[in-house]
């Protein structure tokens, strides 16, 4: 529709012609970045005010300083994303998304420590052992893995109680020994070993990253009443999001550091872990993400236009430089 | 009734009389040595069965390695006991039980780690770290909280999802920051210093130990469906024997050394640890947690004898002699 059409109409009628433009516009180009802008927003005013600092305030200013240091959020937003998709609204799912990112949160304080991956650094800040002492970031953690379960059994309103149980039951599923904690487990176990192959490369990957990214879209997809069509479907696109994003990760580790550095050897190489690249090579390491982003997307091709952000956030996953 | 006058009546009769006299003398005099055996072989079977070893075994085997070290399991029988009394079954309070467990073991757990209490021994055996490395017994820990919720949420049989809810937002509530681990943060914080107060004591006290004890019973009660009334009854019949508990604690520490070692020197005093004895003295102390059994006791007066176990083991904890 040029404009040049639009010539003699009234004004109201203009309006409503330029908006309805506005409206194919965003249809046909979905703006990524607005949205995960907007959304990154919310969900930090959401974090914010879902963790009041209470007695004694040291533990709750050490649960505070990792659960607010930024990031992507995208963990709540694929959960906030999807409950979207299948008919819910963001109130139903925001709680649920606040707990996962305290899981998450909760995940890397532990992981940072020393007798972890004794990490001094996340995200450019100090870790939160680096600041409140090794005790306090051990009891942060397990503060803040303890109220995500009273977060999301408290604060969710207008969703079935039968729905929240199984959203509880997804959650600390994976969070614990068979997922996220047993991830880190054979990553540990790992360490140091060159011998390491694919098979338990992935099973790292999906048990430490991969399952917590599932239960962030499935418990938005219960919570809305999901099909277990529908919830088939959307755990199938977030296994797929969640390997290509470590893979992704892997190939960035030696090109973004190429780009940056002008050296070939990125973090990875010089710690002799292996990776994706290492094992397969950078160009089938390319070509596997792009196969899974692929068959993420495929997975919502009954959804159409609702299922913009989700497409969206998989393309960005593959395409994105840092 | 004397035996002789049963002189020729038949065997059947008898056993029917003896049967009854049993029951007579069950009644009057409740055996908490058989029921506290009887109801910890139902835990230990229960606990053994919730959490079969998985993949990777190592933090399967580092989970069950602490959660079946033994101990009294005072914990989930009080969750069972409230549970029965409040017209619920022993099924309906299982799952939860095995979960107030496994918190009170992951506190152990991370307690005895070097960052915090640096403990090599827990129950004669060698702590989980000590075993295990300071890694897994951080991961253990995290996976035993996580199961928790996962257990309450997936097994919980014949209760409505309302109550399951309630009890886990209780129970998680009661292993956060503003419970167990703010008290661990306060006992952390009040190590060396010889100027706490009772006010602070207390705080430790109701915040480490009380509140996971109160919730146990809590939860028991939420699980068979009690009124409010009765909930309020119980709570404070828990927090009672909680703070008994921790005097009469302090109270062996001392006593209990003396008959043993012939000395009068206990740990906490060596360790120049502020406990009730050293701000109330000795007396007082005892008059304080007769005071607050009593109290505890009274809160069942109306239960008449289905509260038997319950004022048994609040005797019991006043009583000990270890």
């Amino acid at each position: 529709m040029g404009n040049n059409k639009l010539v003699g109409l009234k004004n109201q009628d203009m309006v409503k012609i330029e908006e309805k433009q506005g409206s194919y516009q965003q249809e046909a180009i979905f703006d990524l970045k607005a949205y995960l802008n907007q959304r990154k927003n919310l969900m930090e005013e959401a974090l914010d005010h879902c963790l009041p600092v209470g007695k004694p305030e040291k533990i709750y200013e050490a649960m505070r300083y990792s659960l607010l240091a930024g990031g992507k959020r995208l963990r709540p937003i694929l959960c906030l994303a999807t409950c979207e998709l299948a008919q819910g609204t963001v109130e139903m799912a925001m709680p649920t998304a606040c707990a996962l990112e305290m899981i998450h949160t909760m995940s890397l304080i532990h992981d940072d420590l020393p007798a972890m991956d004794n990490d001094d650094y996340r995200r450019g800040k100090l870790t939160n052992h680096k600041v409140y002492g090794d005790d306090i970031a051990i009891l942060a953690g397990d503060g803040l893995l303890a109220y995500a379960f009273e977060y999301i059994a408290r604060e969710t309103k207008n969703v079935p109680p039968e729905r929240i149980l199984e959203v509880i039951s997804q959650v600390s599923y994976a969070s614990g020994a068979a997922a996220l904690v047993g991830g880190q487990v054979m990553d540990l176990e790992s360490e140091g070993k060159t011998d390491i192959d694919a098979q338990t490369l992935t099973y790292i990957h999906t048990h430490k990253t991969g399952a917590l990214l599932e239960a962030c879209v499935l418990s938005g997809a219960i919570l809305a009443g999901a099909s277990s069509e529908d919830r088939i479907k959307l755990s199938k696109y977030a296994q797929n999001i969640g390997l290509a994003f470590q893979i992704v990760d892997d190939i960035l580790d030696i090109t973004a550091t190429q780009e940056e550095l002008g050296k070939s050897v990125g973090k990875d190489l010089q710690a002799q872990k292996v990776t994706y690249p290492s094992i397969w090579g950078l160009e089938e390491s390319k070509v596997q993400a792009t196969k899974l982003i692929d068959e993420a997307i495929s997975q919502l091709s009954h959804y159409g236009e609702k299922a913009e952000p989700l497409r969206a956030i998989a393309k960005f996953i593959l395409n994105r430089k840092h």
